[in-house]
């Protein structure tokens, strides 16, 4: 067993002792009859999470990216146009899976590290001929930390009569998205984020709209196979991991306990809070502020210091476990969650001071001012 | 949370509190360096329990019908010849997921509760045509509780120069199943049976020689990209149910402490007892004894017997989970799983008496055959 370790990167969250509780109870049969209110509550509250009336809300039996694929492969049949709004890991990981299942796929780009324009996205499908058109956007791109605007490109997508998908891996739970009030056709998460569950199940939900347009080239991922299990009477599908959906459901009933409102505001503010102590460090910021995620934080690492040093010396002195950049942003950024049980005050100051101590340990020449004291200020 | 159930269907298990103990660690990060080794003694674990030198053996972070999908995806491309070896549920799954990712399907069948005949599968081989391709088959059909003589369909496969793909999930780590001796050329299985672990992960092998063929038309599900991360140096690939991961390390340390042959003589042991109370009890086995499976055993739901009421009873007054028929047996068999932690004296008794008390309760007639006593002498 290895030690505690305060996760502080983009995934998986630290999980409150409620929900390790919950998934240790003891093992029943997927098709116990006592299992399927079970089932049903976890919809109903991801339900609220995602602010959605949809009726087909579950979680897939695998983490975020089998939740990518399982949305892709119910929207976008063969040989169906798929554009990507691309700017980051994730958004790549959109068009390879979308190459994979045989999408005719289209980007519309912007740099890592800058939200999509909607007016980009405008200019593309215009450029389009006919035929079904899915839109996919990523909400908080984990790899940037940008914020992408959802609403806007959700209605230009449905002006030129597209749908549109939404990756909210690094989102639901931990930034505002009203599924319903953006008229999003589908969208999907991780249970290891803002949800603080342990990884393994990936949320779903989709529009009635979209169903039952085409069978999917999978059974596993197939949602609406899916959907005869979750949904009432409750027919075998496969066997679901019991353990993490009680993990889930137990995660989902203390996002209701703290309201989702006074959770989104949580995530707002310590993290508000964060940038204040980085910057008062002299450490620079990746994203513009208006495009920044309340959940994740890409900080540049600073003149002088080895990337992967300091997130040892973190990790090792610290038990403190932060991430590095991706793809082009690889040794030029580090990324810091603070997403759900992680999100907490103790917790952005124990970073600060660990980061401040490890940079000045590794020679790093920091402006005199006080990260903890300008951080806590605004937790 | 449920109360505590005794876990005699066809899996889930019931999870020795080793294993509970161990899935309830800190979390951890996916990427997190301590965790490599992790991944890399649970695959030296599956290694030993799949009796293989593959080096592809790792777990797919999904339950059994996932390994099942991951499996078809590696071997059989769009358009390739798919022959399945079709008596039972688990056989037709083979077939739809074939169907789903465009395999040209053709079918060997016998009927359900009795084995494929190799000679059968030697006829339909002999009549195909040129062109790759791959025999499906299941081990312990889980829906008949047959044991299917796999080395004999594998031989038959190979001189017909063709791959064998082989469902071991209600077998592996109850039943022999030496993957090398037997020229496998891939094998999937579940955590959740004869490994105990919870629900939520497939092991899966594949030999060298079915490798790099082609890419999948999936991402979460392509072995070779599963394999970048769960081999060094452990690149990413997606966020790994880590909480699973430690319970299976776990559930496979169990097994190599117990020892493969003794854990597969208690299978055998434990389960031939349950045959020898069900039918002193004066019940008849669906299967031959010749073709039995030692994990999981059908019986003839006795005349006068209501299904789902004494299913409902056994589970209410005692406890005891066991499963009903699938497809065209169901209301004919009950399926009872003694696999695991599920596979003790204790639970063999403990179903027998139950199930003799809930039978009487119902009026029927049994004959005066003492189930306990029968079963005890062979535990």
């Amino acid at each position: 067993m290895l030690g505690e370790r305060i996760l502080l990167g983009p995934g998986p969250s630290l999980v409150p002792p409620e929900v390790t509780a919950a998934m240790a109870a003891p093992m029943v049969g997927h098709m116990d009859p006592d299992l399927f209110p079970v089932l049903e509550e976890t919809a109903r509250l991801l339900r609220q999470v995602f602010q959605t009336a949809n009726e087909l809300t579950l979680a897939v039996s695998g983490t975020g990216t089998a939740g990518m694929e399982a949305t892709l492969l119910h929207m976008v049949k063969p040989g169906e146009r798929l554009v990507v709004c691309s700017a980051g890991f994730f958004a790549d990981r959109l068009i390879e899976i979308g190459g994979r299942i045989g999408a005719e796929v289209v980007r519309v780009e912007a740099a890592w590290g800058r939200p999509i324009d909607p007016a980009d996205l405008e200019r593309a499908l215009g450029r389009l001929g006919g035929g079904r058109t899915t839109v996919a956007a990523v909400h908080v791109e984990t790899s940037t930390g940008v914020l992408h605007p959802i609403a806007d490109l959700a209605r230009v997508a449905h002006a030129h009569d597209a749908a549109i998908l939404v990756d909210a891996v690094a989102s639901l739970g931990g930034a505002d998205l009203p599924t319903d009030a953006w008229d999003l056709d589908a969208c999907y998460s991780g249970s290891q984020k803002c949800l603080s569950a342990p990884p393994g199940m990936a949320p779903v939900t989709v529009h009635t709209r979209t169903r039952g347009r085409f069978r999917p080239a999978t059974f596993y991922l197939d949602l609406e196979g899916l959907w005869t299990y979750w949904g009432a009477p409750h027919g075998y599908h496969h066997t679901v991991p019991v353990s993490l959906v009680y993990a889930m459901r137990e995660a989902l009933r203390l996002v209701a306990a703290e309201g989702l409102p006074a959770r989104v505001e949580r995530h707002r503010r310590m993290t508000r809070a964060l940038w204040a102590g980085l910057e008062a460090m002299g450490l620079e910021l990746l994203v513009p502020e208006p495009h920044r995620s309340p959940t994740i934080t890409t900080v540049r690492i600073p003149a002088g210091a080895d990337d992967a040093k300091v997130r040892t010396r973190l990790l090792r002195e610290y038990s403190i476990e932060i991430a590095g950049g991706l793809g082009p942003l690889r040794g030029q950024i580090w990324r810091i969650g603070l997403m759900g049980y992680s999100c907490q005050p103790k917790w952005v100051l124990a970073l600060l001071g660990a980061l401040e101590a490890v940079l000045t340990a590794e020679g790093v020449r920091l402006p005199k001012g006080d990260a903890a004291r300008a951080a806590a200020a605004r937790l």
